[in-house]
């Protein structure tokens, strides 16, 4: 039995400057003139596989039923392959370049159920140069499986075990003999507010720490330094105060942030950056000052 | 009788290099297949409820039938409340924070008709964290609202007088006893071409004011002074020539301009500055310079 | 017959941080519910016709059968006119300032069959002033061409030899007599990737030629001087190495480019700038440094 679909979610690393997300929504408007596109993202850096398979992981459980449409390829026209992935039961559908992509959202979305190697030029717009693949293969792809095309008839079938993994770093103890010493985590990602995700969950810190707590990171103005601040853990942005907080955020990771201001440039963090966590003290309460002089 | 809607229009602080309008759009279409989002912006400066609203009223006349989802949320998961308002005899709901982003927009509208508190889980998502509402309880309800869900399904009537409301700032007579002294206005908007829209229409300007006008403002170089610059009032920004225009823009707001130039960069002006907009001197002719020398 | 289109494609030089964008979208879904807009980009630089046009030109072939609507008018309420221009026996209309913005697309869809000058104001949006045609006169007669609205309705027909041209440079030789001297080109687009898009194509460049090409361009660190770098034809990006490539692109056109880096920051090159192309030596085989001692 045909299974057509009706949405296609979209993410790359082209931007908007360019026409490159506007002429794939073209393609597919033209060749599946009643599916409708859902724009996930297009503002991954140029050409990090990293950073798209983490925000593509990080959509995987809100996107609808359908056709995912992931393109962040710097190895576009080389041996590397095209791909399109079934899961759940065939209720999804991701295509994109096997380069680890779409990897880490296959695996949220319960793994892979049949793989193919987009072989088969029929189901591919000619094209002067194999230079963008987004418009000539994976978006006219996309708009046949919303078309009913069977995945087999896009190429031959491969082991979902040999598609390209992605690596995501974990979080490690500072010493694994005690637990209290810290977890050593990895900015993740930097959102358009400044807040930083770490590849830490509420199942990789000890329960006991209270909501006072440190986080030590790289002084920005010697780079064989590390400076600690203290952080609060809170529930959200604005009971962070002037200070640095802890919040579990909206994806089930904890992540540094201000309140209305950027943790990012409050921290001097980036994308990659090391921080440990680590129980802190109280805060000694702030005396207001009192001057007895006029 | 149901009343079912069939648009939402979206605007936020979600700027577009993270998913975060995506998976909005995504939980929209898993939820009420048939609607359609229309984007109005995510560009707002991040947190700046000011600015949200003021491109919500800009938009709402123009805005079709049906849903307006707005959010520019920094006290996201605080004690803030989230609402629905129903304008229009029902054609029109705005959803968002109460935070006075939906106020402008409301009142352009005609006023609130009703208004709910956006308590009822059972029209949200459950989600591991209070952080992004604009997922979790914004685009849920305006699918539900879109799929039929009757506006007090959604949690208890509030009174619409209560509602947090905007302070848009007025301008004011340098002398209100000598209208010919000027206006003192505020610019509220610089847009991408770097005109700066001002707090003033033509009800603001004495009639009698013919095209010369002058404008006095922050002299970028001394935050003590103040600098003078020739303004013509222009129909367009093609009649503006190599000087500053004043121009009545789309928004039947006066807004300072250049020809395919930044008026902001050419007057260091930026939104929240304040100008005083005053009758000027007819220029003098140019003389075209002659030599009697070869 | 009346002919219904049930796509617009949409481009502009709007960008998307205010709500001009979305106001337009607000206004083509009031008017024709039923149709769908593909935003092609709003990224193009404000006011630049020339590099509009080139877009539009790039993304013409992948272009749905419908309405396109450009917009990038820096004359607008000015004495320039708005105009629709019919291509490919009706399949197409595209709607825009009489500016030369359409001029290149029209060319590339197979020339005008008939075009309009957009004077009926039954078909526009009244509006406070002339200074948002895209909103109040081109959006709305995109809406209504899809509402099968005919062309002739808009307004009376124009010859479409007097429509504005637009000027595309063409590359030319160092040295008429020799060939092998070199082209001079000039780079058309720089993308998101750094790839500098060049107007020269297959055939401009001699086919004699082999994989080891010269680039000369302007000296970043004096003005009055060029440099020469060794550039080598490639099939695709990560070809390239370490170096800089010449790929045929998507658009059939050369590019210079870098492997995952961006050849406009190698080069200092921008929109504009002056490159000439000429054959070079093969390279030098690179002896692998070998030490004798330990």
């Amino acid at each position: 039995m045909t299974r057509r679909h009706d949405t296609v979610s979209f993410l790359s690393d082209y931007g908007l400057d360019d026409e490159f997300v506007g002429v794939v929504h073209a393609v597919i408007r033209d060749l599946a003139p009643p599916a409708r596109v859902v724009d996930l993202t297009h503002g991954i850096t140029p050409c990090d596989i990293r950073a798209g398979s983490l925000a593509l992981a990080r959509s995987i459980a809100w996107v609808p039923e359908g056709v995912v449409l992931a393109v962040v390829d710097p190895g576009v026209g080389s041996s590397r392959r095209g791909i399109a992935v079934e899961v759940a039961g065939g209720a999804g559908v991701l295509v994109g370049p096997d380069n680890g992509l779409l990897a880490p959202a296959v695996a949220m979305a319960g793994g892979a159920d049949r793989a193919v190697e987009l072989s088969n030029a029929e189901f591919h717009i000619e094209a002067a140069a194999a230079t963008f693949d987004g418009r000539d293969v994976f978006a006219p792809v996309a708009a046949h499986l919303c078309n009913g095309v069977d995945l087999t008839a896009l190429g031959p079938e491969v082991d979902p075990a040999l598609l390209m993994p992605a690596t995501i770093p974990l979080p490690r103890a500072v010493d694994e003999a005690n637990p209290d010493a810290g977890v050593v985590a990895e900015v993740m990602w930097v959102d358009r507010f400044g807040n930083c995700q770490l590849n830490v969950g509420p199942d990789d810190l000890p329960p006991l720490w209270d909501t006072h707590l440190r986080v030590t990171l790289p002084d920005p103005d010697d780079i064989s330094a590390t400076v600690t601040r203290a952080v609060s853990a809170v529930g959200h942005f604005a009971a962070v105060g002037a200070g640095i907080g802890l919040v579990l955020d909206a994806y089930g990771m904890f992540a540094l942030c201000c309140d209305r201001r950027s943790a990012a440039e409050e921290l001097h963090l980036d994308v990659g950056d090391q921080v440990t966590i680590s129980p802190g003290d109280a805060p000694e309460p702030v005396a207001t000052p009192v001057s007895f002089t006029r």
